[in-house]
């Protein structure tokens, strides 16, 4: 058999962990050759491809990043992709890819798939709000990296007596700041499931104050947003020329509650730190599981599905099915942690 | 309510996690009183135990080991404690008692309980080998500090073009091997599930040493052992007053090995690094929900049951059904791995 | 004896691990007793202490921020603290202060030695700005911090395509930029020492890019500035309200490179995340022998000095002399660094 | 210029980042060439070689172990040699030697410098014990290793109320136990330099069990041993085969404290996980900077010596100084641990 693999969207930690399993699998178990695409889809579209044995991928398994390099796709490209898919996989003598990515990457991938290419999907993203898995790689680096950086946040604010608004990772769902601000502790976290009342926070803040804890550390999704009409502040400054700058919801609620309170309130955007670099343990687990379960569909002929994660078992599920909604915070998980608003 | 608390058993990251989160829960919600028994059962019986508020947990969520301190239970205390169970609730005047930790620890929790004592158990051991819970804390902690371990041994064992045996916990189950040994890719994995035969391990040696990779890292559970027969060392080692030193499997396999294939072959056994000190984000944030949930059951008076993992959700089970089988690795899983003797 | 402790200014990991070292010192070898004035010269001025047993100091070593807390001093209240200093020392019945602190505490420390009272000084900052030391506690884990969070940048910058500016600390000296950026292998630094000109940066990154490395990490101190009329963007972005934000200099020089690359290029704030938490082994002991040696000069009447790092050795050396002038980047140390603009 | 380089000896974290440190200092700056030697002086003397360009150390900066190899000089080949070694430098058409490496490393260098090759030294070794040089690099990551080992495996004594022997890397010198054994608050110290009865060991723990603190760690250097006839334990055992078995001194006094004490007292060897992996961020500059200004003496003509850190400068000193004698921790810095025994 030969299979072909691309990861595509951003960086995430595990990455090359599958691509690892994947070859090793495929490689030493079953005699496949395996190419990899470069840059995603566009490597795909432009024939850019290398061959990938067990040499190649010594020594990545806890490295950050893509061994094949990323990129973002552009639609009208893949319309494209999809009129040729039969043909491409003929170019290239590939009998199935395996896309590993996230949201954009599998409806891309099911839509290669209706168009004739087999695929099998790996899922794959940080903020885990693709459904039909209960977790994704890169997601538990994502949460270790923020809450290790709320920990040492927490020391300073202590001893400075300062409230510190930290801005994680999460645009359309809160589960990095759900976890992270559980982790480490946070007073108040605001997620992009459940609009929050800046009021609330300064209520919180100021009830910690009367008990004579004088700070407060905040956890806020950057996708999460004020109930309307409860915040002065919103997204924009003006630069010198002009120009608009964007300014996240972690930088705006810092300002808005430094106005209230009347005390100091820093905002503190972790970004992309929180995207990069090794990978933990259980990063990688899934990775090299994800991996193995592809190159088993692959010859199993399952197409048209992706691995999912559902309890302790890695099974495979349609790319239909997990790619039609995102999966969001549910309340009863926000009643556990308490402090979110 | 009046909620009593211990730990029992060994240390494990996470234990403070789950006292901080059962005060928060049961204080700030319900208004609860809470009191911890000192050094486990041990505590219960002498009636040693103090109250616990608010600013008594502050501060513990990411501290390894556990502010009540832990003792082992002896079984004769425990039949003891069975036929007072009633009274000393009485005495003591909880509503309910929570007990934190492994088999042992469920077991009398479960023996308490059938004699009349209110009882929410919370499972715990960094072994992962509690049936009826997808995951414990503390296993998550256990895991990363071996796979960190044997990726500092890995360059290590490359430059100095050595064979390296790794011993990690896990007596009768195998998951820290399992999961770390994949996630830092050691070349052989050995669990308590599956008898290995030391030949199989030097073949793969002699494999990879033809390849020209001149090292090679195993991966070994402490309670994994080799097929009847097929090992030549055993645990035994003799000190210089003639008094028999055990010797656990990774110093008997490196001996094996060192015999066998003419090679240096060093043990290296990571004993109890693996169960102390600060728990992961993951770890925390499982011991926190656990706290929680346990809090609500007592408050629902849902007795005699502990919380588990079941895929995403945190659910109650039967304190008979979590401590009947010990959840070992299943086949299935081994393969996934690959390396697996 | 009878000694006071205090700690001022900002947070910075290490100062726990100098009191407990006092503590152990002055109380396990000189009988001596130990109090801790609250909130540093605030807590002097007060009258607020407690005394400092060994219990007190069990467990703080590897623990940030400050048992005692800290706060910035008033310049008024110094003058007052200064005309009372004998009083006070009598009042509180100490034979000796030891202030633990930045420049301002050690320049009030002076001041109070002059005035009278028996002071030995304990230097503290993140930034290793302290002249007459070669390194202060609290620097290596903000360099390692910054390091580590470069680390995890680099890999998003290179599957990105994207170039990164990541902000340090550092208002006037450059030490943290230039060890973290060695450290972290970063393409670029700015330093407060020497003026750099956007157009080198541009052209550097353009170099980079032209040789099909299409990523670059640029690390700024924040006290960096360009040669004058140099760079387009200041510091002022005008908020909703018509209020001047103040903007970093690795946010307008990120917005800079933007608009003369005409590529993305994203700023990066690592703010206080440097400076709380967990103190590197470097940092621990270095702090240690700092406390050791204070109790020595304390007992010697070596008053009006502060400890000092020489090569290998801890000194004292007065504190007229640490605080004059401070200890910025030489020339020499940015030729070796090759990335200094 | 054409410049070799080779890394010789033992595995210690920064090897990768003098290497790259040559290369980019030769390269970018002099236009020089550089060819890396494979598997230390063996790559020399059989002429295995690769030239090194930015590419090949492109992302090595913060990978432990070495990309060239290494391995342990034999003698006689040495002698050989050094009787050929201007023809060597002949032959490989290099101007200048840069080897990197311990002791032994060093010596061998200055035989070939003194047979007439011209040589540069960069000095390694986690052990810190090369006189000339104020530290070197491996040593932070080793401490911080064995640091961090410590700190997790205190809350484990402690929870379990135990003893615990904590064995560190330290053949004839002890200072990473010193300096690690102070960084985790170790209760006691046992070093190279100093015979230690293991009465005043047995006599501590007494008195912290005294005290009410029920446990201990002790931190041994894997060189120190006890003051003649103190101690009945020593290093043999034997294995079923009749062999002796080697048995270090931490197992050895964890015996021993068992024995006297009439309590568990647990060995943990931490072995090689010290000398392997990334380096420390103050690692990663110390090695950068001694590959600087190893390159600049190489262009000076500066031949017969080696990089040293004085203070806060990069020096450089005669290979004769360096190797004569081992640099070992004095009695000052004993006394400002006062845990040694």
């Amino acid at each position: 058999m030969r299979i072909g693999v691309l990861t595509a969207g951003g960086d995430c930690p595990g990455l090359n962990a599958v691509i690892r399993s994947v070859v090793h699998r495929a490689v030493t178990t079953f005699g496949d050759e395996v190419i990899g695409f470069e840059d995603g889809y566009a490597g795909l579209l432009d024939g850019r491809y290398r061959t990938l044995d067990l040499n190649d991928v010594g020594g990545i398994l806890a490295l950050g990043g893509t061994i094949l390099g990323s990129s973002r796709l552009q639609r009208d490209r893949l319309r494209e992709a999809c009129e040729n898919a039969q043909d491409m996989a003929r170019e290239f003598g590939i009998d199935v890819l395996i896309p590993i990515g996230g949201e954009g990457t599998l409806t891309a991938a099911r839509m290669l798939s209706d168009a004739g290419l087999p695929v099998v999907g790996v899922p794959k993203t940080i903020d885990n709000d693709i459904s039909s898995t209960d977790r994704t790689f890169g997601f538990d680096t994502a949460v270790g990296v923020a809450t290790e950086a709320m920990d040492r946040l927490k020391t300073t604010a202590e001893s400075h007596q300062r409230v510190m608004v930290v801005e994680v990772m999460g645009r359309h769902a809160g589960w990095i700041a759900l976890e992270s601000g559980m982790a480490a502790g946070a007073h108040g976290i605001c997620l992009p499931e459940r609009p929050f009342d800046p009021a609330d926070v300064v209520a919180m803040v100021e009830e910690r104050f009367a008990r004579g804890k004088k700070f407060a550390v905040i956890c806020v999704a950057e996708g999460a947003h004020p109930v309307e009409g409860s915040m002065d502040y919103g997204h924009g400054a003006i630069d010198q020329f002009g120009h608009e700058r964007f300014q996240g919801i972690g930088t705006a609620l810092a300002y808005e509650l430094e106005r209230r309170l009347g005390k100091e309130a820093k905002p503190v955007i972790l970004g992309h730190v929180q995207r990069g670099g090794t990978p933990t343990a259980y990063d990688r687990v899934l990775a090299t599981r994800f991996g193995w379960h592809a190159v088993e569909a692959a010859h199993r002929g399952d197409f048209g599905r992706m691995t999912a994660l559902r309890g302790t078992d890695v099974l495979m599920v349609p790319l239909a099915e997990a790619v039609t909604e995102l999966k969001t915070v549910p309340k009863d998980r926000m009643d556990e942690a308490e402090s979110v608003f």
